[in-house]
């Protein structure tokens, strides 16, 4: 299995720093107060496409041939990777096609089109999906990018840390959500090759533990009739993902609804800034007192801003 | 009547550079694409205490002399400015006095008391506040610190136009709200005196048309029973504001309540930053086609962040 390496990383920074936005940082004298901690996020709620996504599928877009990109790129997703995709593909001038299942919320459809994908329906199954994905390969000649079971995709997700790393330097501590597991993979990467003695955590909703048990038991396990308000956490665990965190994570720990309301909510109230749900959830597990954090130095990766401000809990 | 000079914010600015924060401006692309104009938004959302009152609040605390600090400064306020009167009179080692309405948010209560003010609560009129502030000068010799009929205020809010200006450099327009008039007339100076030919346009609800029907009618007309979410913008307009306004601004226009909640649900979504309602004012202004921004160069200062999550209009 082909696993990348740090050095994949600095290459992938190297080709997508000027696409990317490189996100700044916050901080919150009043959270570091409640917590105990000092804490370092990191707003990729503020990154093109509004989330993370954008590093992974940017670095895998321009990482391909001319060949390849006239053909086009192709994913199935209902969520932030598909109009990250849509938008990286657009900047190289080429095409994504992006399968959707069709009760994807409207706001999600809107987005992917309005980079310019091509997006093609189907029934909302894992099934459903992967077939119209293959048929779509199979007309266009188009290149699967994986949202996160991907070499250039997790390549481009460990660019957040490194960018938290080079601009505030030693930390105790990063924090990452894991979902399908390509932030979390990333990020490990990268820190354990800049800082010695920093540990990695990751943060799961207790709707939707897989990568929480498959740590705990050493196997892979599927996420099963996941729930949970952190809509970008709702995947199972990738292959490649979970042999990078079982080498490199040092804990996985799973968090309540209440506490990501709860954490989303303080985060919007003192920093004042917009994150979805997912993104939440580190500091869910702080609240929780899941992680300690006291007199510590703390980055934590908030994942992104995209959610339906429509439909929220509170 | 003592009216501040562009030299007077200059002045405010050395004093409270190091005090305040030199706040971040946003762009989006997909506003700009949508209003037909190059948007800048000044964000005093981010601004100690969540709001511009800052820079105003700062400017008074630190010009008055050792002596007057000793005694204090007091002010009656419900709002943003009593947390920042607050916050400014804590860094100069002084005692604050907030004259509140027994009737406040609870939230807006304790983010004074949090500041280390001391709070007087009394009934929720304005002669009630007014007594009760002048008993609390009388006992204590504190010196009063108006939330925007003040010198001192009207010349600190100034600096936040400045700084936009320094930053981002010529513009066709800058926009403000427009309540008691202390942003508004601070920024009419600045802009006047450093860019020729930019014009300055405010916004204020329908339903708290004071300062719109005081400025057509070139006549000080009070606020009566005004009623609007933009809580900020309740305030009449100040003698002092008022006389600034009318020689510096070029209009003022009004905008319903739908298109306020419409404009701060856009900026949330789009920028992914927690503005109040009457931070979205200006926007809303030109998305009721109230102001042509047609390839033009607009600044629009965000005046804060502060509002109870728990009671969103969507």
């Amino acid at each position: 299995m082909n696993i990348p390496q740090y050095s994949d990383i600095e290459r992938a920074h190297r080709r997508i720093e000027n696409l990317i936005h490189r996100t700044p940082v916050f901080t919150s004298r009043g959270i570091d107060a409640l917590t105990g901690g000092e804490l370092y996020f990191k707003g990729e709620n503020f990154q093109k496409a509004g989330a993370f996504k954008f590093r992974g599928a940017c670095n895998a877009v321009f990482s391909l041939s001319e060949e390849e990109v006239k053909r086009g790129v192709a994913t199935h997703s209902s969520g932030n990777h598909g109009a990250a995709l849509a938008l990286a593909a657009r900047l190289r001038g080429g095409n994504a096609h992006v399968v959707m299942p069709e009760n994807a919320p409207e706001i999600k459809k809107i987005a992917v089109a309005g980079y310019g994908a091509r997006t093609i329906f189907c029934k909302p199954s894992l099934e459903a999906r992967e077939s119209t994905l293959e048929t779509v390969i199979e007309q266009t000649g188009a290149t699967e990018i994986h949202p996160y079971n991907n070499f250039s995709v997790i390549s481009g997700q460990g660019t957040a840390a490194k960018e938290l790393i080079e601009d505030y330097g030693e930390f105790d501590l990063i924090m990452a959500p894991v979902g399908g597991g390509g932030l979390l993979s990333g990020t490990a990467i990268s820190v354990k090759k800049m800082l010695s003695g920093c540990r990695v955590i990751a943060a799961e909703p207790e709707g939707a533990d897989d990568s929480f048990r498959s740590f705990k038991s050493k196997t892979l396990l599927p996420s099963v009739n996941p729930k949970t308000i952190a809509d970008g956490l709702l995947s199972s665990l990738g292959e490649r993902n979970f042999t990078i965190i079982l080498d490199l994570v040092d804990d996985i720990v799973t968090v309540s609804e209440e506490k990501i309301i709860e954490a989303m909510r303080l985060i919007w109230e003192r920093m004042k800034i917009v994150v979805e749900p997912s993104a939440a959830v580190s500091l869910a597990a702080i609240l929780a007192n899941k992680v300690d954090v006291t007199d510590k130095k703390i980055g934590i990766i908030l994942s992104g801003g995209n959610l339906d401000l429509g439909r929220l809990p509170f």
